[in-house]
């Protein structure tokens, strides 16, 4: 019920009865996605520190940020990767340095990162693609030798483990997101996780609203800069159902492994056929199964190899080749060109007018993107095909699992027909 | 029912039955927010081209984007608003040059804006503040005239007018935001519009999904960037129940205006006080009803007045001094230290690293943004409090405006007990 103000009632601030009093609750409301996500993410990977953002890439971008990577950096990355992982780089105007990637694991080549290594290198961006981690534990080693810091694109692996520890509790900085990954939300988001408190506040300032940085941070050098909300971006936390889907992210995840382990059993005395490899102690969570199809062996390409299995009803996507058309059911493959280095951005060098950030007057030197730079990356963008998550996560079974091998056994059975 | 291959059947390549085909629907999907409300907004304002993206910043970045602003470059707007509209252009490396407001309507002055065009000014960002269209027809007057682009920050505007043209369809873009606006959603988001094509489909190279930028562009120059998914950046649309907003918002609208027209005319004569103006032939749609407090009419500070009506119950905030602490209900006001060009990122010039982008190589006359360059919204951030759209939008009515006026005729009759 209202109340009318009385004339001679004492002022509120003086300790009168307040005029008005029962409108709370109407109206336009905040929504505040993610505030209970963030306290089970750091239960979940024993991570001191998580926020939530608006996507993967944004969990990126702030990570970077916080490692203050800018103008004239060197980032040590891979160009086999979804575009996020080179595109967060060239957001904070830091150019990527490509590194090729292990024949096995797909993931970064600790070899190739060594020898990448310059003055102007401020930060290692390993990605952990497939849902298979990238070699952090030797990476972490390189990183503290040359003082830089190791932020891990766990984006495609939110239940992941290497040696036990889960993968977000492991590098200086970890990104995750929940666009149909394996911790997942209907409409996207990531967040981002550390263990060092001046990281964690620091990527506030990437694009978090003035009272959310006031609310958290303690530092007075990110809380002078509150009043802006950063860097002018809005990375507004969304995704809050992935909340439940972190309840039961550990029993999919289970289940999906094992299904994967009897798809892998089953296809890897198939002629022409890698299954994914598997590194000792590493817990591949599988956001896609990716296969190495060797054209060599039958002499049918990859793609007609792949054609034939969709004409089947499996669908199989070459990720990285064709940008992952497979995020909108109807579209067809863009043909990127290959893995990220060969696309029109790093060949043309100019994404936000004048050559920046590749010929930013503070870059030492400037990058140039040539094919055969990473035999590895290039090769296997031409032979790996992927089945999708959705396609080996429950409640699909063992006999979806042997559905997938009959699809496969008969394209290859029949392989002679795909030869004319 | 599933049906298991039979080794003898013919390729579904070639005619044959399909291994797999009943696995459609199952497992996860991918979210697509905003198709039908991108058609929607389209008919609602007239514009021809309409792009939902994650946020109104997003909207505004893109549209910047899209009129190709980059490092170097001048553009145009005000220091009296939101941090997102500075902040857009930052994101863009270009630098803001700030134009001092009109005091009656608290958005850009034509006059000022005349003179600080100089070569390097490249787009003019107007805001539509609190909900009162900028004086965008002078603004493209002014604009045609120089060969600029004109970016209209609509994101507190987005069921406005001018002379019965809908904001969205007047200036070159447009820019809105779902985030507790007019028009809102539950989980932000926004949209640009353009009636442009060009435009419309360069703006996709922001930050959209390759797959997006594949399937909505038709120029060869934004197809050839598709694979890279644009910047760097996601901004994929969220807020998909903006829908349901949109098609009462017409409603809601009108009865807003309605209450506050009721606001004005018992606020008018009060001491003090001067209520918010409307230009004719404007439709203000109140996303704040913001008035101007005169401290040397009762020797009260604006600050101390607030302080007493927010203890009576009602809600009011200084919003550009405060940063908007009421978009967190628990959160408390952050000083920011004045409008947009008087807080620590304009003074201290480096928000990037390195002086990117203010004192960027590119960058002809480096701004420095000193107090006094903008004497009215420097006073206006002094003077202006707002009552917040949630107190003055259905279902409030009549009797809860009569409430709003009790607690502001208390406190002024009450004023002498607030000097002390």
């Amino acid at each position: 019920m209202m109340r009318r103000v009385i004339k001679k009632d004492k002022l509120a601030l003086l300790g009168g009865p307040k005029t008005i009093d029962e409108k709370a609750g109407r109206g336009l409301k905040c929504a505040w996605a993610g505030k209970g996500l963030e306290q089970a993410l750091c239960e979940y990977t024993g991570a001191k520190y998580a926020r939530c953002v608006s996507s993967g890439t944004a969990a990126l971008i702030s990570s970077l940020f916080a490692a203050g990577v800018g103008p004239g950096d060197e980032v040590l990355t891979v160009a086999f990767t979804w575009v996020a992982t080179p595109g967060a780089v060239l957001r904070c105007n830091a150019v990527p340095i490509f590194v090729d990637v292990d024949p096995k694991t797909l993931t970064m080549d600790v070899a190739d990162l060594r020898r990448k290594i310059t003055p102007q290198t401020k930060a290692i961006l390993p990605v952990d693609f497939y849902g298979h981690p990238a070699p952090i534990p030797e990476i972490m080693e390189v990183a503290e030798k040359h003082g830089l810091l190791v932020i891990e694109d766990a984006c495609q692996a939110s239940t992941a483990e290497i040696n036990g520890a889960k993968v977000g509790n492991i590098a200086h900085m970890t990104a995750f997101s929940w666009s149909g990954k394996p911790i997942y939300s209907s409409v996207g988001g990531g967040a981002y996780l550390t263990n060092d408190r001046r990281l964690f506040e620091s990527a506030l300032l990437a694009g978090q609203h003035p009272t959310v940085i006031q609310g958290l941070a303690t530092d007075p050098d990110v809380l002078r800069y509150a009043s802006m909300g950063g860097t002018g971006d809005n990375m507004r936390a969304v995704g809050g159902d992935a909340m439940a889907q972190l309840l039961d992210a550990e029993v999919r995840t289970a289940a999906r492994i094992c299904n994967c382990e009897f798809l892998t059993g089953k296809l890897k005395d198939i002629p022409g056929i890698t299954p994914p490899y598997v590194r000792p102690g590493y817990r591949h969570v599988y956001h896609y199964y990716t296969c190495l199809w060797d054209p060599a062996v039958h002499g049918v390409s990859r793609d007609r190899f792949c054609e034939a299995l969709n004409a089947e009803g499996l669908a199989v996507v070459a990720y990285v080749q064709d940008a992952n058309h497979y995020f909108a059911p109807e579209s067809k493959p863009i043909q990127a060109g290959g893995p990220c280095h060969l696309r029109t951005v790093f060949q043309e060098r100019n994404l936000y007018g004048k050559g920046c950030p590749f010929l930013c007057p503070h870059v030492k030197n400037p990058p140039v993107y040539r094919k055969g730079d990473l035999p590895v990356s290039e090769e296997t963008t031409l032979r790996e095909f992927c089945i999708m998550q959705r396609d080996i996560s429950p409640p699909c079974d063992e006999r979806d699992m042997q559905l997938i091998v009959d699809a496969i056994k008969k394209v290859v059975d029949n392989i002679d027909l795909l030869r004319a």
